[in-house]
């Protein structure tokens, strides 16, 4: 498959859109970043690696981050990590704060905000210096050791993040997390925070497509646990988009609101696209197309 | 693979969980199936046929019907039936109603009731002999002619169908149902009444294998269609179970109230189980758990 | 204290509202009614009555019936008839078909649209000839015998009020309704389709003002009752506006979409204002203007 | 009236329920309390006082608090306090956070701890020194100088406020509030924790009751707005059984979760009744029965 060509004629029938949508500006270092970019990279499990344009300008991939904690979790707690955090599809605009309290402080799945701050949590409890040994893990999935928190990003989120505190108090209020509020949205952010190009998620991904045994950095996960986590990202990697990435793009994948989504074909694959702009659901408009057309040209989907 | 021997080990360990459950007894037709029995049928793309124990006896399929009308719908109305129903998970244990009066009448996907009564509201405006349409479209998916409903089953559940009265009355107050309520009402009764066995429906389903052009009694679906069929059946086709399938069993598909669930391995085979005790979320017990063994035993699942 | 003159007086201070808001127009027989009508009446329980403008205009007392339906149903059950619907304040601007489901089928209420229902389901169970009695009593409150339904109003509120046939199955589904449907339904729909001037239903509420025992067409109610329906009017009497009425008015009261509205001075007196034009709560514009002046100029207040 | 012996009458009447239902016990200071314990107090506008049994005690006197501050509000901005929050009735035994979330973040009421949060809020804003001014009213309101917050009960609920500190995290969220999170929070509390005994209690309520203007401590509040703030206590006064308190006492009221109530009968009286057995609703039992039976036997309500 020549990916290389096929990206390219991706990136031409998709300029049509390169300013449809707008980037997130609720904090300014957000806000601040050129909206008119695009980079994707694709890694196939045969070591070959498909870099397009600006794949190597590092962004914040906020909420993709919660794939590497949720593998992190998953490591550390095995199939008792779902007794904290439910795996169903969070379906509904609404924001998870209604939900959250409905369904008493057990938050959907680990892919909304409430479920990662429970991640953030629990690897709070577990680890002795969980900001280290997330970022040693991350930089030893992507073989890189440049990769880093924005700190400046973190801390404005921090700052203006009322509705994740409101969330960390009612998981507080339920018992569903455990150590400072303070310390666990900390943390929280500074793993949203995290600058990584598109070659660098895409390099990282490619651990999740089950194509060799996953141990990075000392954390283990077996075949059938990388497939059930493809699963959860599968339903529950887009908010309330969920169904439409998977109607059409068809592979399981995870998006974060700095306009990265990163995608997996399991024992094939392992793609990263990004572009700030965003459409009302605060998914990358670009990066949606992108995928789209990735799997209707090659005729590759899971389905 | 040696399926006719892995589904012989499957049943074996399941046998524990067989009297786990409680089958359906919101209407008599129901209450009185023995609900002692199981039974298992896989085709495989290559035309071969697995059945196991009682994959003859014919049940009520219930809600895999609506895979089907899904089907007709798709291939009568194209991406436009997206305007008239969404294809997100309805993600909540809350009844449907909630969410539709929220949502303005446009139910969450074609797979809750809602969205069900809306695709047999479009087959009524588009055919002018719906329930002949509907059953020569299933005879032909499964070579059967046999294949009929159960009016006692459609009536009795008209007769105590308040709660999809309701939902029926939200859709044409919200204008989303054109025709009569109750001719909408009665033939969505009567495709759930519809009864098949294992072997029927898994021969039925493989023709959502995407292993052959798909086109029976009239109606196609390209390639692309019916790999987002699947998508859909991935994302919504267990209620509020979708994400707990996804996560354990890793194949798209479809469960009924009547104790049968269907799945499908894309490209490779589909598969029927039955078993009437049901679990609290109305999948059942000894299906659901059949399902998982098999994606484990074979290794084989999308993810 | 002059209320001729007062009411005079409001008339011309509340006019600049003349034509703000709009009529009811879901049905035809609603719709053609002249918005700019107003009138006025108001009884003191000393026998002196007061109408203003245009208080021998019957119109559709819509929801204003369902005080009278709760009197009948109260001195029928007596504190019973609080187990098959609630007294606390409905509260949402949401539907109550939300409200109903998540509290399994117990209406919020006797005012809301389902718990007038199920008041409707409780006459028909304990009375013989239901329309005949409720007809009775209303005009023997009133004295007046030419009072009665309008059938074209009653039939075409049935024809397309959808959202009341869904609130009336979700109560069948709950076990709240024992009756048919289809009856408990048109017999609501009757009892909204009363038509009355303001003269009569002031000269009507008057019985509910404690001043002397009640007792109507046989049906008797304590001055403890009769002070606890005054207080359910108060709490429940408007819709989510409940609060703005008891805020700016300060008494006991209820609307009707028709543009009626009714009030209660305990021991002093009653009114009844009508004009269509609507406020966006569905109350009407002038009605609220009128009565808020009135215990302004007043200084009576229960409070 | 012999208020002292009807008061000694019911006393004796409902001790039945002397040992029904449980203290708040939260925080350690609360659960402290002796539960069986049981005083009242009664004002008349004459100036004649009815104290009765542990009349004298200083409870906590948390949500009555609301009344004070809610008058405080009124007077320094006038009917522009209600763009910040409603005054309709919260009516749903479901937490308050969900409510705000679908509102926008205006809370229902002042009542609710939404409410209250932002009249703690606009005090901080419009005061120099809040706290020294509402201890100044409330002092100046019941003539006695020596009432004052509870530091210990203010800190411990601070300490396990999760969902008051959501709660607050949602407004700011919103926008609804304007000063830092921690300072509102902690004047809140600080007036919840108030001590005050039932005859203080009645005492400062006499000033609500419209006898005579209202001027204490430089808040100015006239009769028409004094009428207003009875009738939200009428219609939101007790959460989600408001209806409930209106129906069987007749008379606007705040209650608050130490166990006190308080009523207001217009020109006429205050009463002040506290035990700290709470319903499940957190009302106190023995409180709601005392002036159940206060209004049945004296035959006086506003209705």
């Amino acid at each position: 498959m020549d990916y290389k060509q096929i990206i390219a004629g991706i990136y031409e029938a998709i300029r049509p859109y390169s300013e449809v949508g707008k980037q997130a500006d609720y904090i300014p270092a957000l806000a601040k970043v050129d909206p008119d970019q695009f980079g994707m990279c694709l890694h196939t499990i045969e070591g070959e690696e498909f870099p397009f344009m600006s794949s190597d300008v590092r962004f914040s991939i906020q909420s993709i981050s919660k794939v590497f904690s949720l593998a992190m979790c998953l490591s550390l707690k095995g199939e008792e990590l779902w007794k904290r955090v439910g795996k169903e599809p969070s379906g509904t605009a609404f924001n998870s704060l209604v939900q959250l309290e409905i369904e008493k402080g057990i938050p959907r799945n680990p892919f909304i905000n409430a479920g990662a701050i429970v991640l953030s949590d629990i690897l709070i409890s577990e680890l002795s210096d969980p900001e280290g040994e997330f970022l040693h893990f991350v930089r030893t999935l992507c073989g890189d050791d440049s990769i880093d928190f924005n700190m400046e990003v973190a801390t404005s989120e921090r700052e203006t993040g009322y509705l994740n505190a409101a969330i960390a108090n009612m998981l507080k209020y339920h018992g569903t997390i455990r150590n400072d509020i303070e310390d666990v949205l900390m943390f929280y952010f500074k793993m949203c925070s995290l600058e990584m190009s598109c070659r660098q998620l895409s390099k990282a991904m490619l651990a999740f497509t089950n194509h060799q045994p996953f141990e990075y950095a000392g954390y283990k996960l077996s075949t059938s646990r990388i497939k059930r986590l493809n699963a959860v990202m599968q339903t529950c990697g887009f908010y309330d988009e969920a169904g439409e990435f998977s109607y059409l793009v068809g592979l399981p994948g995870k998006s974060g609101v700095g306009g990265g989504i990163v995608a997996i074909y399991p024992k094939r694959y392992a793609v990263a696209v990004w572009s700030p702009r965003l459409n009302s659901k605060g998914n990358s408009v670009m990066g949606m197309k992108a995928l789209e057309l990735l799997t209707t040209e090659t005729q590759e989907s899971i389905f």
